[in-house]
């Protein structure tokens, strides 16, 4: 069986377990604590040298790392990704917008201010985090414009890569009330058969 | 012809060139100036909403846009990508590693110190810059202990990502001294045929 190392607050985990749901694909959790310190522990280390989760392990020991990665790989040949080049640079084009202009802003503004505690604390270098990612937001939110999904009208995985982050990101403090074209995207993303919620835990 | 939208010092603008010169293809050298905030125009931001270099434009005027997604698309069906779906899978992990563990340390200090002349300035903001761009630096350098290339022991485009900031680390005030395999490997990329340097502003 597929064995997935994951922490289920993270967004980057989320994305992996929703397509392997959405997939129909089983997997043992293996839950790892970031904020206990353990994907800094030489046994993590030894199995993810950047230690970082998730980390997909396939049944013969080969791993895989880089939640997009992961995204690309499982997708190949399903209806998760397009079979055509161009549709793939599209989605490519949007998993590297996630991961560069996205998710260092609205994921780490959620885990400062949900996971750590520290909106107060941290207020001024918030700021960037907050401004950035509205950027980001809005790059979104004109490229829905008359569109159902980011790629080919069709959801796929650049849907479920920036789901995952967009979803909770007024855990990190933004307001997504503006973001018209945004929101009814995140209802069609939830509206897909097979969706899982982000921290659900069993899965069968 | 195609038409390159780019920033000569830009790494991120110098993986496509060097991909595009590699694989024998002419394109159009369109420079936009990042420090003059040539890429913040509406102009600009017609052509990418977000804001960046590179662009590569097509012939019938589609536009593609994240550096690591121009390099996938053009180096489908080449000898610069796998042609098994494991190998596309490592090197997937390569680039979203380089955009998210090794670009946004090493690229921007070198950005800071050698563009803009801040290395006094923002030495307490540089420090976190060298932590975690070393630790990039270590994943690299442990996973080429033993090995020529960073996927399936051939050059490729996980190797023009990677190379594209890791070889002007140093205008970061990154020392490279003690990254024996990283060296090596550094050397073995620029001695790859048509290998053209990161400023070179003519192509024929």
């Amino acid at each position: 069986m597929l064995r997935l190392y994951d922490y289920l607050p993270s967004g980057n985990g989320y994305k992996v377990r929703l397509l392997l749901c959405q997939l129909g694909l089983a997997f043992e959790l293996v839950e790892v604590d970031i904020l206990k310190g353990e994907t800094r522990t030489p046994e993590f280390l030894a199995i993810n040298p950047n230690g970082k989760i998730p980390v997909l392990e396939f049944e013969d020991g080969r791993r895989l790392v880089e939640s997009n990665a992961i995204l690309f790989h499982l997708a190949e040949g399903t209806r998760f990704l397009a079979d055509d080049r161009w549709g793939r640079a599209e989605t490519l084009q949007w998993l590297f917008f996630e991961q560069y202009s996205h998710e260092p802003y609205i994921a780490v503004a959620r885990f400062w201010i949900h996971s750590l505690n520290k909106r107060r604390e941290w207020q001024e270098r918030l700021k960037e985090k907050w401004e950035r990612g509205h950027q980001a937001l809005a790059v979104m939110e004109r490229h829905l414009d008359g569109r159902k999904f980011l790629v080919a009208d069709r959801y796929g995985i650049a849907d479920i890569a920036l789901y995952a982050y967009t979803h909770v990101a007024e855990e990190g403090d933004f307001d997504l009330s503006a973001y018209r074209n945004l929101r009814a995207w995140l209802d069609r993303v939830a509206d897909q058969p097979d969706h899982v919620p982000i921290t659900q835990g069993v899965f069968d």
